[in-house]
């Protein structure tokens, strides 16, 4: 726990969360990883219905009133720990994208869209994906969207393709984002719609090729074709053409989720590359008695401990002034914190050394997977750019 | 102010600060610099007693009763701001080693030595130095160490050469580190001793050239050589064969200083960055509509917040738990943020080009002042492997 | 071809390896990739036999009388074509391990290995690995080992277990090396045996998966478990207890090998970069009109170039004056190219974005499969300690 | 020497440079540095009459011809021995601009201008400077220039402020870049016109200062300010309008010769770094010892020789098809090397620790005047995105 962002009820909840993932998934963290995920899956409904058993479900939101349990910086503290092994979030249900609808949905679901969605995602019985990249376009602007959907009686008609749609194979539904109103301002332009993905014209063309994997259910990214897909009127999210505004919305604690995730996996990297140093013999000394060694693990453990207090500050600020207030740190922590997390990853592997390439730990699997953290949601460069100009114009005298 | 770092008082006296800087020290940053010490000293005079009138002396502590007035992580936000310009934390009395030999003074001094050499010190009459390193040995380690003060009936009597004892050059006293029980354990073998310059047997042999320069007076490191150079015993600050402990007491708060002070010219130099990024023109766009240029400032700011933040959790450490508990961080800022300030000092210089290298920003003089601050109070490498060692010791199973 | 290691041979040689490269092999690159190595080779051993009806095959020796027909930096030329697409050596019959076993055999096979083993190797027939690291010890340092062959009879008895014994599965003869001789001197311990797979006590245990990936065929590092596995004394390669001698000696071109492959790839990572930044639009400019996107084309221009010459110079020494005199530089070239190869290939996949985590370019899967550059034949740490303790002998006065 | 840039006039001359450095200018270096330059100069004219003595004089070019009597790739490698010390070019009449100026007679002074400037200048009874760098514009842009020069009668009007000029304190002539024909094609406006400094209306307004010295003679880069200054018209060097063409074709070779000056630094600071970590004791072993300082070593050594054969190669490349072919190796090795250089010396300075940042070795020396390499004759940046471009080129399909 981090002062000053402890509370009761933190100090209370994260050491059970701590015992939990350390007695129940850690031991099974590899063969886990091993298996097809509809294999995994079994013994993660097993841990899911232990969670439940145990409280721990779910902590960031109490169903009955959509309003957040914890602050978001307790969450994040919590979520931290989840992140030490790949399924930590998976069986606490606060995995990405559906932490995010929930959050989503909490805020602006009709009564019938609660009932029919929210609730079922809630008790874990449904998953869910979100659907906004598109392949023609650059996957970090909302604005540049090709999907449409139009109104035909009491129906929206959907017709585009999606890309990247995080854990879209077995979801029950997509949210996804497409042009209602193409004549608005800019950001009206969007709507978000729910998708059921037993509706005709839904296609899963593919799970994605990631780093060499398609894998499969929750572990895979689709590509989705939407072909006159047919949803009653009732299925819009919030106000017609508030799409962009809501996916920002849903942005700023997402944000804060990926980033502790990855805090979460540097901690655990340099926790391997601790363990690792002390265990290996090179003849009369070992990897923790080399000085290039040390100093890797000294730089980790200082590049993590800044970064996780530049997140929770960002949390502390979304939860006290806004997302939109929060903007700058919103892009900041995204490129700063995705360069730790790797850098750490692979120094971690290194120390390992071939083993580092193999299955024996969760590295090699954080090493392929976890690349894509300075591309999704908008590559590094664009956060840069963004933030820059942000910060820039308090300096613009309008030339 | 940083949330959750604000307080009442901060709020009330960090924008005092800011005025006073803004309006009477940054226009006459440059010329300052441009001219020897002992001149720019008649001015920088004047601003202290402006200062004093203005109720902005000495905020780390009230000289009535000893305890220091602001928080740790409360005088930390100010002594960022005091560090945009060279002499800022000069014009408030808060400058290195002052502070530090205050600081010590405060909690140890016997009444003889709080009137004769603490108040005046306070007050500003006077300045002082503190002559640990030594030519010989690593810098690092007040361990090891030749120069020794033996007892001769009511007076030690120094002998020893000590080397970048900063602002030796013109102080009334030294706070030297001394050998006193060559046979005691290794860590009570020294003890601090007050002498003062006009002491027979204590010579400044040189000002030492620094990155070229030589300096003078407060902006200078001296070499001193202590010959037979008796001090009455009531010199002794606090217990025979403290002077290990009360060092590494005086480390803690002081490591905060110096990294509050990066931070300080970090955001200085980014500050330049942004101001030359809007006003040179490349003929169709300026530097700010450059995505390289962009991005340096992104990353600038990225960098600075994280450790900032790291900063002041470490001093909100110092604070509640004191140095001992809190070691593992000092070290890991010493490092960190001595890093990000040389980095974004260095994107600074390149985005002014030539203009960067001469005397018309301080860009150049913190470029050649501050790459010390990776070597002072120990090179970057040592509290990397010390901060390893540490980390280390809880994997390790005995070997 | 690089003045002035270009030659009349190189310059007739190199334009028919890139149109056979271009015509033959890139238009099936993605589909090979994508498909298990037994699969692919079907079309591949299509290619090999058009590559030696072109008389392309195995440019790097002239069997008949075992010398090179071309240099070392001739052929290092033409082997960073060859590295454009992954499977490029295997179809020029220049894939690691089998042309290093070929050209050790070259020099040290008797007529009897050369009958056996060579000629089938060099006609393509047959396959071939090396059998040198052991799970227990350091992949870098052949001189802990634990595996044994000891003398029964007209016979070796071989026990041990090797790791990360690449394409072992599906060839047909392994070259072990195993301490025949544990009482002799360091270096004059082990010895190189031929072993063929079908050898009683010679399993293949596993294809260990890295980074996720068994593989399969010559595309899979095996484990392998020599248990009293039994060969005839006359497979002993040169004499007994020169195992380490001949390991080192195959190392040197070995390493040019490497180190020129990585240039191809990261030749091939630049150009990949180039065309996708000219074709990927932003809107009102391209990915090739940011300040960002040239630096990383220019960067990764000089380092490649750089490195290149570095690597043709090694070479160059190495032909003239012997892999030993060669020692530094074939340290030095191993992390140094690794490094680039890494860094260029990083910023590739960047500047795809979601595009480069696909299996639509081969940027994914080197970025998966080269990772192992900094670790495989000891990790970059081991070479730079390596050339260090070298480079310091000669200021070393004998403390 | 480096094969196989290695030839029989090298292998003879080279050694006897190294001797005369090495017994001649090194037992100086420390006490050269630390006088003003004109107290200096009176013992460099000794030793430069004892060059000429020995034969050493000046060795690009033989003067009675103006064939270059090295060629570029041989220069390069006694250039890199003269770069060992920071007076070593001065010592043979090789320093920067005068060598520079030497080169551009040679090809194109008429016989007036031959007999008036250059016969003196080779004979070093005199020296020069050159005049292009704009306060107002870019350091990079000979295009964007204000400064002109009008004819009126038969003489040449010279106006315009000039910056960075080096060593124009002192100098006899001043070779300035002036507007003559505004009207022309872009590349055709500006003449180079010779400049005597005794001209009226030629005022050098101050050595700037650089890095905090502004320095003096040699040692100086100065503003001029050229107010109605008058020259004869056959002052005027090659054709009128040819200034752009004669500053590029200056430009190649002066490429060469600034990169291997900064290989020559670097390769010194690594002996420095080496000299060092043999030499300081750490208690129970040395610097030397330690992983970090050995990889620095490494490194250090990989970085440049790669960096090394990249600059020959480049000047094999201007030796035989000119500069205006090699114009993407002349861009990419000056941003290549000057990174090289300034990481090795920021190395060399922390292994030094304290002792790197005063005046006992040429460290600090190095580290404030050449920070300047990343920015003099156009930012890194700017040569990046040429660079880019002009490998874009080919990618490029007209969109």
């Amino acid at each position: 726990m981090i002062e000053p962002f402890s509370s009761p009820l933190l100090r209370e909840q994260l050491p059970r969360y701590r015992a939990f993932i350390e007695a129940e998934l850690m031991p099974q963290e590899m063969r886990l990883l091993s298996i097809p995920f509809r294999e995994a899956a079994i013994e993660l409904n097993r841990l899911r219905d232990k969670a439940k058993v145990a409280g721990l479900w779910a902590p960031f939101m109490s169903p009955t009133d959509g309003k957040p349990a914890l602050t978001l910086p307790e969450f994040a503290q919590l979520s931290e720990w989840m992140a030490r092994t790949p399924f930590g979030h998976y069986v606490f249900n606060c995995q990405a994208p559906d932490i995010g609808n929930m959050e989503l949905l909490h805020r602006h679901a009709s009564e019938y869209q609660r009932d029919t969605y929210l609730i079922p995602l809630e008790a874990g019985h449904i998953r869910s994906c979100f659907s906004m990249t598109e392949p023609g376009q650059a996957g970090s602007n909302p604005l540049q969207m090709d999907t449409t959907a139009v109104e035909d009686d009491d129906e929206w008609v959907i017709n585009g393709r999606k890309w990247f749609t995080t854990a879209a194979d077995g979801a029950q539904f997509s949210v996804v984002m497409a042009i209602t109103d193409p004549e608005a301002s800019t950001h009206e332009r969007a709507s978000l719609i729910i998708v059921p993905t037993d509706t005709p014209g839904f296609k899963l063309v593919r799970n994605i090729p990631v780093m060499g994997e398609a894998g499969e259910g929750y572990h895979s990214h689709g590509e989705i074709q939407y072909t006159d897909c047919r949803v009653p009127k009732r299925n819009l999210i919030g106000a017609r053409g508030s799409g962009f505004k809501l996916a920002q919305e849903r942005l700023g604690p997402g944000r804060i989720h990926h980033c502790m995730r990855w805090i979460g996996i540097a901690e655990r990297a340099l926790e391997l590359m601790c363990q690792r140093a002390v265990s290996r013999s090179l003849g009369r000394d070992r990897l923790a008695d080399r000085d290039t060694i040390r100093h890797w693990i000294a730089e980790s453990r200082a590049s993590i401990d800044a970064a996780r207090y530049y997140v929770l500050h960002v949390a502390h600020d979304i939860e006290t002034k806004g997302a939109k207030a929060s903007r700058d740190g919103i892009s900041a922590i995204k490129f700063h914190v995705a360069k730790v997390m790797l850098d750490v990853l692979d120094k971690a592997i290194q120390v390992h050394g071939a083993l580092g390439l193999t299955e024996d730990t969760p590295l090699s699997y954080w090493y392929r997977h976890e690349r894509g953290a300075r591309i999704y949601d908008g590559p590094d460069e664009v956060h840069k750019s963004s933030l820059a100009r942000s910060i820039l114009k308090k300096y613009d005298t309008g030339t």
